[in-house]
């Protein structure tokens, strides 16, 4: 029969990709459709952040929104990574996603963008971060104990570690897309993770870039949708079905969200809590509880405060991760909790008609709990009070209940989504049409 | 000499007023010079809620503004209500305040505005609601078992308990100021405050009214500025001072803030919590949580919010005040610790030349400690921690910092303003001019 012959294909080869996003841009359907060309995939399956991102900040519009933008553009299936991974910085955020996508049970290969593009020199680089060599440790203490950051240190004791490779590492090392990259090779060396990793070059503007051509950052298209530019030029960015997903959701009042839309609940808190309280948080050492209560006290926007706090040590993304952390209360114990668990369940967002039959794969493969309905995440969170896997739905949710009040239309703001929402179905496709 | 007699004249008479001054306006003016009218007193004190209001709302602007209005139209000091009795309902707020002005060992008389005017009708009820005689609290309980909301069965328990006064018990009973006449009465004669109570019949608009006129209300006044209505129905309303300080808060970007501009912090606050720990808060029982979080749940603002929660037993200012309870995080246990103790300090909000004088004899009258300088404050919540007395300083001042954050302008947003602001010095007068 066609339908086992499929089913046994899907087994052979199904492509894993880690995702924000925020939004769904020509560069990660680049991604996709270059990543898909190196095998004979059965589908693919993108682990996505929820309406958190790893900059700490709130996405563009939701969760279901964006899924639905990347199952327009090819991907079948659509699973959350939850709050406490997709918030974290890139070891952990890389370590949960990667985690996921081996506990679907299907997925073989992760295929991940680069500005390199050079698999088996990242490959060597990973492979020291995840074995830390003696000599390599030497080195790296000694330049932490100078003084340096650690992300200068790393790159400066990669440099004289490896030596012959010096000149090509000046050139990976800053790469936002390499330093991620690195961080899925490592896990997938550290823990001997059977997924099969590809590398495909980034096209384009840089991460950072704000300007606006076919290959646009995610940066900028959200930058050119908050100045209200001319939607001209986020057309030129993006497939069509996220441009029109993206004035769907404007025109529903439901976006488009920007990073300081949260600014009163975080300053308030602040003002509220304690040096003592902060220092429980995590994320929170070396006397930072006193640096962010005193930016607290005298700054009067959330970019006052994050400028205030910033300094070589603490970058901006990681003082809006930390301040996210204070503001769901996620303390120190907590995330070791999460940590040790890895992802617990599959939070299903959306699938397409192949994505429906590798789910039925993914039932029979992962040990996972599934959701592919709210009602069933709900049932899972009342009935393991107390758990890892209960706390981890309870704190995805409530980053929902917080993110929809940022929503511009006050009647979209309802709470309880995650309980209530049923994934993004694209229609099966008819075959041969 | 001069001096000494006026000391003793002081000794005397002095009269205390409590006022919220949300702005001081014509009624306030007429309450206090009528008031002064009926002796021959040496001074006018007036103990004055904070930046949060017994309605469970900021104020228009700040207290040191407001304290600035009262000292420009007669009133000789200011002192702050602690945030614990003036975000109360109407017996604690009474109790705060008369306490308040008794431990400052120099106030002779009460003062107090009413919509009755008939002083010892209003002590014969308050003589009954401080002794509970045994009969009318049974019909009082018969009341409630009849699922009456407390108000309404206290009203027709004191009309049938006092017969003969019924019809003028109908037309008092309801009086938002008759009300709060009630409470200080009842705190007098519970307590044995050998304070002399004086009552003024009010003018113009009721407190509930929007129209504005010589003697609209503080509320019409409000809503005025907030709908930028003309700045003349305004300038006929308050003395020409409130209107001045009030355009120049503007003007600096710290007014007029809106009963719903915590809206978001509230929001967010109560979409994180869990209704176990809402059960802890102050004026939470009878499964209100619950009513809360589900209430949290499908509202998208605060007004909605409110709206929703509110029912015959839970009114719009008490579901206002237990809001800011669960945001400042005041437990059941606080509180009764707040009220066994009662104020605990002066923080003198301004001051007149005479109120000057009348400070020196309160540093030797009174048991509490005064604070005519933000830093004293900060030093005594510094050195007490743990004691009721730090707790209310720190609830004082994050009261305050949180409020600061509600000013328009970002650049006055600046926390620690307990800690660092003086009071309003009202310049000494040149006799004779």
């Amino acid at each position: 029969m066609i339908l086992e012959n499929e089913q046994e294909n899907w087994a052979m080869a199904v492509l894993g990709i880690v995702a924000e996003y925020n939004p769904f841009h020509n560069g990660h359907l680049y991604l996709l459709e270059k990543s898909r060309q190196q095998g004979d995939f059965s589908a693919t399956i993108a682990v996505m952040s929820g309406n958190f991102l790893q900059r700490g900040e709130p996405a563009l519009c939701d969760k279901w929104a964006r899924a639905e933008m990347a199952l327009n553009a090819g991907v079948d299936l659509l699973i959350e990574l939850p709050f406490c991974f997709a918030t974290r910085s890139a070891y952990y955020f890389a370590r949960g996603a990667v985690q996921l996508l081996q506990r679907t049970g299907v997925v073989t290969h992760l295929a991940f963008g680069s500005e390199s593009g050079q698999l088996s020199l990242l490959q060597k680089i990973a492979g020291i971060l995840a074995h830390e060599p003696e000599s390599y440790k030497a080195i790296l203490k000694k330049g932490l104990s100078r003084g340096l950051s650690f992300p200068l240190a790393r790159s400066l004791a990669l440099q004289e570690f490896m030596g012959a490779d010096k000149k090509e590492l000046q050139e990976i090392l800053p790469g936002p897309n390499n330093i991620l990259g690195l961080e899925y090779l490592r896990v997938i060396e550290e823990e001997g993770i059977p997924l099969v990793p590809l590398t495909i070059p980034r096209q384009g503007s840089s991460f950072h870039s704000s300007d606006l051509s076919p290959f646009s950052s995610a940066r900028a298209i959200r930058q050119a949708l908050y100045q209200n530019l001319s939607w001209e030029k986020i057309t030129s960015s993006v497939p069509p079905a996220t441009e029109e997903i993206l004035q769907r959701e404007i025109s529903l009042g439901r976006a488009a969200i920007g990073p300081d839309n949260l600014d009163q609940a975080i300053m308030v808190n602040l003002r509220l809590i304690s040096t003592n309280y902060l220092k429980g948080i995590y994320e929170v050492s070396e006397g930072l509880e006193f640096r962010i209560k005193e930016a607290a006290n005298s700054c009067g926007t959330l970019e006052e405060l994050r400028q205030c706090i910033k300094s070589k040590r603490y970058s901006l993304t990681r003082i809006n991760r930390t301040l996210l952390y204070t503001l769901f209360a996620l303390s120190k114990n907590q995330i070791e909790l999460y940590d040790q668990h890895g992802p617990q369940y599959l939070h299903i967002l959306g699938f397409s008609a192949k994505g429906q039959k590798i789910l039925q794969k993914i039932k029979i493969k992962s040990k996972l709990k599934i959701f592919s309905r709210g009602s069933e995440m709900k049932r899972a969170c009342d009935e393991n009070q107390g758990t890892a896997l209960a706390d981890m739905i309870s704190l995805d949710s409530r980053a929902t209940d917080v993110y929809s009040l940022l929503f511009p239309s006050p009647a979209t703001r309802r709470g309880g989504r995650d309980f209530t929402t049923s994934p993004v179905i694209l229609p099966p496709m008819v075959p041969g049409t």
